[in-house]
C-alpha cells in the first residue's frame, strides 16, 4: 500500500460540514478499491483541499473520489515521507 | 494557532534524505517565527512536496522556507479538517 495526497482546487467556501460529508461518502465506498482516506484538509478562501489516503494505485483514489461526486484535480503518490 | 498546508512545485527526484535535510532546516530556524513544521510528503515523480505546520501566518510560513532555500509555492491555511 502506498499513500497518496490528491488535491481539488474548486471548493472555495467548504465548511467543516462539507468536508464532513465528501470525506463520510468517500469512506462509506473506500473497501470496494481496498482505498483508506485517512485525514483531509481545506482552505475555504483558496478553495484547495488535500486528502490523504493510502491504496493500491492513484487510479483506485481516482475512482472513490468520480464515483461520490468530487473528482480529484491532482493525485501525487507521496512515497517519500518525513 | 493555525495550521498551513504549503506546496511546493519543483521538488521531482527527491530523496528521502533530501526531504529530510530540507525538514531539518526548517525545524532548526521554525521557533523564530513560532512556527511548528509537523509532517512532510513528497512524490517524485510529479515533483510536488506538501508540508503541515501550524503557525501564526502564512507570512510566517513563508518566511521560514525561504530562508533555508526552499520557497513555497503554494501556502494555504486550512481551517477545516476531518
Amino acid at each position: 500500500m502506498t499513500e497518496f495526497m490528491d488535491v481539488h482546487h474548486n471548493m472555495k467556501g467548504i465548511t467543516p460540514a462539507d468536508l464532513l460529508a465528501a470525506h463520510n461518502a468517500d469512506v462509506a465506498i473506500q473497501d470496494d478499491e481496498h482505498v483508506k482516506f485517512k485525514k483531509a484538509w481545506a482552505d475555504p478562501v483558496t478553495g484547495r483541499a488535500f486528502c490523504l489516503s493510502e491504496g493500491p494505485s492513484a487510479d483506485a483514489v481516482r475512482r472513490i473520489h468520480e464515483r461520490t461526486g468530487h473528482p480529484a484535480d491532482e493525485i501525487h503518490e507521496v512515497t517519500v515521507t518525513v
